[in-house]
């Protein structure tokens, strides 16, 4: 195993009601004028922006509103977002939503704290030497950027869609309600589960380093997330596998699922990265659809990994080869994302690339690595394209 | 499910060689003048103790040291280091060892930031309202305190053991080399295994609000524990086994093993806490000698726990009635202890109490939590009695 630190400060306040703490929580951690940050307009429909709004307000703590992030959030609105709290002496960040109002507000915070272009930090260009504190509301589960050092913003221009990670951006609370994630459409709640399993899956198939206690709660957690998914796609009120799914989101991604690993795969991720720049799938999606072509790529130079993900995880039958195993249970995650609705591959996704797009894709992707990258097997842009083929 | 707070700052370093870091560590958290408070004298014995000072001198932190904190650590010492801490004015606490240094140093940090006598806390009469920052270099995984909101101080005056917990005391680092840990005779890795596992059983043995993903989390890391105490037994300079039992004992304390359910029973602890207060056993054993008779006790009023338990975690088969099923589970985790060399009886424990000391310590354990307590079954006076006698 290799050494590792984990660092996981943000305050978690889970459970029903738990937005009413709102105010308390920013006063905790020192905010007296806030910039409430959010996406769409379902947090104005269901009531959530006036809550928070009036308990600020109560509270006498100032605030100013941002909406608009969307999903593979933008450099624009972060650049906006960033003049806003200059203008309006913004201390403390409040994101109310998912992965993108999260991670726009984590970009805001870099940009107002640190000078220059904030955009340089995500062309590792430069490292941030702080961030403004933020808090989150979230009201849906899937990148666990609640808890995470990461972000991930996309330039317009050009489409690039680039991640950054560090300390300085982990939320300092974390309010979590399952209830407020029973609006979002069934599609989005299946590619939340999508993305929580494979933050860990991303973890879990390397070469390097592996824990057995870091595997048993990798395990425990995927097969969580998988029983849940299902009971959401056929009852998508159920509070109880809301709360599973919602806590396996953050757990999956504040860097515990990872102890003692060389740092994860996260291929996927890359590769999906750039599908998610040029044609704005639904992330979680995505990764459904590439995740077997990568899987059925790279298994054979991870075979052991495999094989026990097939037997712990997929439950498959521990019988034959071990290649036969690992390829069971490729087969049956890629069964298990069809029974929740997700695509396995581009075609499904919806996404109509032509040979040529997939060239430029393979092409970006090697760039944003640094040319090779992987850890269940190490990829150059022959063999990113190569997956992007078979995934059509 | 019930709501849950989860709540844990610590930065853990955790690999070979990560004491070099501690000066490091020490500025980046503010200290400028430390108490470094350690136990017997291994600190001194491995070298750890003159690394450490070296490192700060380097560095140019000032230090002063108190050495002596035994297991249950007592209040005495806690008095002393309280007024070492005014005299030098120390900002920082760093505790070498296990979990009574690091209670100790605790119970010095409330002493020092809180005017009053420190013993309040302990004696539910105040609570703290913060508490010094301390760093941990662990050199015994056992009590989870490295990363735990909580501590246990002795009083000699009648010997009164009781714990305090709050997040003031949370270690701002916890340094974990799991080299450092090897030099420990084995009866006390065995007896840091068994806490290791009792702290998560206590949160697993409950009548309420249990979620499926931390039962995961909590099965797994036992399976983890019980494996490798047995590896330990067998060669105890197992690095990897080492590393899995040092981070399964920070996980199986610092609140992730008992996320949304009524926060744990707890009675083996009070039970043992009574026994230790009396006779200076060592934590785990004393656990491990009371945990069977308890468990036969109340399992029936707790079935379908101690089923899942013992299917789960001990692998017993699964057939015949819940009942068969679950006290086949609490067999089997005696023939676990025995199989470490651990008592699961008081004679085996060396302890020869006579019915009066059973007497008073039920009668004392009913006072220390405020009459009766526990979540797989309700325990008072009569009841806690009856285990003790049982357990003879």
């Amino acid at each position: 195993m290799f050494d590792f630190k984990y660092y996981t400060p943000t305050e978690v306040v889970f459970g029903k009601n738990t937005e009413d703490k709102t105010a308390e929580l920013v006063a905790k951690y020192g905010g007296t004028k806030v910039l409430i940050h959010y996406g769409g307009g379902s947090v104005k429909r269901s009531g959530l922006l006036d809550k928070v709004e009036k308990l600020l307000e109560a509270k006498g703590i100032g605030y100013t509103v941002l909406g608009g992030a969307v999903p593979n959030p933008h450099l624009g609105l972060v650049y906006e977002g960033i003049e806003l709290c200059k203008k309006e002496n913004v201390d403390f960040i409040l994101a109310l939503g998912g992965g993108s109002a999260i991670d726009s507000a984590k970009a805001i915070g870099y940009g107002v704290v640190n000078e220059g272009d904030v955009w340089d930090f995500y062309d590792y260009k430069r490292k941030a030497t702080g961030c403004l504190p933020l808090g989150v509301i979230l009201t849906i589960a899937a990148t666990g950027s609640e808890m995470s050092d990461s972000s991930v913003i996309t330039k317009e221009e050009g489409l690039v869609k680039r991640g950054y990670s560090s300390d300085y951006c982990r939320p300092k609370f974390a309010i979590m309600n399952p209830v407020l994630t029973m609006t979002l459409p069934d599609y989005q709640t299946a590619c939340g589960c999508t993305d929580i399993m494979m933050h860990t899956m991303e973890r879990y198939f390397t070469n390097g380093g592996n824990m057995e206690i870091t595997d048993e709660l990798a395990e425990g957690l995927l097969r969580t997330v998988k029983k849940n998914a299902v009971i959401l796609r056929d009852n998508p009120g159920d509070y109880d596998a809301r709360a599973e799914v919602m806590w396996a989101g953050s757990l999956a991604h504040n860097g515990l699922t990872g102890c003692g690993n060389d740092g994860g795969d996260w291929m996927t991720h890359k590769l999906e990265h750039e599908l998610g720049g040029l044609y704005d799938v639904a992330h979680g999606a995505g990764l459904a659809a590439i995740w077997g072509s990568w899987a059925r790529y790279v298994y054979k130079n991870c075979l052991p990994r495999f094989k026990k993900y097939a037997l712990n995880v997929m439950g498959v039958e521990n019988s034959g080869s071990d290649e036969e195993i690992a390829l069971r249970g490729i087969e049956a995650t890629e069964d298990f994302y069809r029974s929740i609705n997700m695509p396995t591959n581009l075609r499904e996704l919806g996404v109509k690339a032509t040979d040529e797009d997939l060239i430029t894709m393979a092409k970006k992707c090697a760039i944003g690595v640094g040319g090779e990258k992987g850890s269940a097997r190490v990829l150059n842009e022959e063999d990113m394209l190569a997956i992007y083929r078979a995934s059509m």
